[in-house]
């Protein structure tokens, strides 16, 4: 059986005061009327059954999100006590799987990308599981627009030939965020892609790879899943994870191991980390201006005004952003947008923890 | 006796979002902790009794200001059901305190203007008072800072020597509104203050002025004044002041008058009519900004932040002026801030009058 693990612990520092502790990025409607969870879910259910999403995420977010989705299973809702990086999400997901059935396929997708064309992104989960059949631990590569210093880049091996229209190579390396420089001679050179985090394997292959590379999580992941159905099931969870070290599954699992394939794809896919890379996706006036939500002007141009329910009111700006929340607003300028991490890390040393 | 009236009927067009109809200028606490009809009471009480400051307010904006100032005694607030200029005001107020003392003099202040020297301010009350027993018509005048083309001027005449240590002047003649080119040969000559609206007179005489020179107004406060008492007083100044003409008292009056005197002052005085006068008024910190309320903020410059309870976070702007209300934040480029005005009009074109 196929399985689809939706990776939505992250907390979306950059999308302050939208984003809050209480109120992940995933959680928000940052384009259209559904949420960033919900778009992801929603470009998943014409190829997964409810039953077979499942969704890994923080204990205290947990509940905003199941109720954003209510046809998904409050059991197929997996609940860190605490975040540990994506070795330690997907590690766990991969042994809930396996309850269910210990030849699955899993596919390890996120919610903080948008993705606007869904139906050729079902396409590539379609043959990729085909290739993680044959024992391959597949990633999704984007295929790059631009020379971003922003992601981690796939280096494009031999070849393996094609998979139900996609082409599939082996992995050559994976790049941490490169500099300016060496992004654009990856992005000219034709054999990089981005690293999306979308990952497609079969459970017991992952599995493996764990107890080979990352032997104590491995042995903490079979301590927690001998608990499963235990009363205190969930109190071993919180025991077991306070030891377990943070972790991403790129360093932890992906650079050293065997069979790793790349699918490189261009599907539309736009990472929404900040409000300027969110100011991509939507439409904007003749001005260059994006409106959301009640909004009058005079002379603005090429702002990103991110309302709710208060008008938000301009008169002769440009190049910049103003995001109003129930209890903060934001104005920042266009080109320091990066710094709304450090404005979050100050609120956090003042110890203004109501507007975190 | 000496009778103090507070002229305070002014919407406060330009300090939107922060002015609303229902929440005048005069009632907003723009300079400390007091709003600006609070600060005109409270430099007025030194010098005036309670039951001797009369305050003339429009019927929407009575509750909210009496409700500032509980010292006040109701029957001193002078509603009228709809704004009619400066010079129907006065009348109305006039008729009133003949009714207390027809003998009485009365000192025409307002409450859009913050004052520094308060006590100098009373002092120039006082000798104010001593020129209008005299039969003068008396006008404050304030020694102009810079070549202002916001205020009208007054141009002194022959001088009539010194009252408790301030010059009087008669006055030659009132302008409008200068050019900037008039306004900068009217400040070298140095032989014109600005128009204050800040006036001293007899009751017994202003009213004389009225009755010749406006008979219609006249006549209708006549009318107005023969119902005081009885049980429809209140029905009967609304009907006749949907009759009343809008005018000036300076226009109306002031121009033509007899014995028109002026008393230049120098008293810290500043019209807040606007988000970039107020901001002259407040302290700064060393990047030039204006904080009011909670703030944080990276790399900012010559910029006012009015906020109130919500947190207002800024990185990497400057020369803006932002202006967060309960339901409608601001955000204007500070040498842009005149166009507040043309922002509530667009709101009043759209119809959108819960934001007005």
């Amino acid at each position: 059986m196929y399985y689809a693990v939706i990776i939505a612990g992250g907390s979306g520092t950059r999308l302050w005061p939208l984003s809050r502790r209480s109120r992940s990025k995933q959680s928000l409607k940052l384009v259209g009327e559904r949420s960033m969870f919900q778009h992801a879910v929603d470009r998943l259910t014409p190829l997964f059954q409810p039953e077979q999403i499942f969704v890994v995420t923080r204990e205290d977010q947990s509940g905003l999100l199941a109720s954003q989705v209510p046809e998904l299973p409050m059991s197929n809702f997996i609940n860190e006590p605490v975040g540990r990086g994506t070795a330690p999400a997907i590690g766990l997901a991969a042994i809930h799987i396996r309850q269910r059935d210990p030849q699955a396929i899993m596919a390890v997708l996120t919610a903080d990308h948008y993705i606007r064309d869904t139906e050729k992104f079902r396409q590539v989960l379609e043959a990729a599981k085909s290739a993680a059949a044959e024992g391959h631990l597949v990633t999704l590569g984007i295929k790059p627009v631009c020379a971003s210093t922003g992601f981690g880049y796939i280096k494009q091996g031999q070849s393996l030939g094609m998979m139900r229209d996609f082409p599939v190579f082996r992995v050559e390396r994976f790049t941490e965020k490169p500099t300016l420089e060496v992004a654009q001679h990856m992005l000219a050179s034709g054999d990089f892609s981005w690293n999306s985090g979308m990952f497609v394997w079969r459970v017991d292959r992952i599995l493996a790879e764990f107890q080979n590379q990352m032997p104590d999580l491995y042995a903490q992941l079979m301590e927690v899943e001998a608990g499963f159905g235990s009363l205190d099931a969930k109190g071993l969870l919180v025991k077991v994870w306070k030891r377990v070290d943070e972790q991403t599954i790129d360093y932890g699992v992906m650079e050293h191991a065997r069979e790793v394939v790349v699918i490189p794809v261009d599907i539309g896919w736009t990472d929404v980390g900040s409000w300027a890379s969110l100011a991509e996706l939507l439409p904007t006036d003749q001005d260059g201006n994006i409106f959301v939500g009640p909004y009058k002007e005079i002379d603005t141009h090429n702002t990103l005004v991110f309302g709710g329910t208060r008008l938000v009111a301009t008169i002769g700006v440009q190049n910049i952003v103003i995001v109003d929340s129930e209890d903060a607003v934001l104005v920042c300028a266009k080109n320091r947008e990066q710094e709304v991490r450090q404005m979050v890390e100050l609120l956090k040393a003042n110890g203004e923890n109501h507007w975190l």
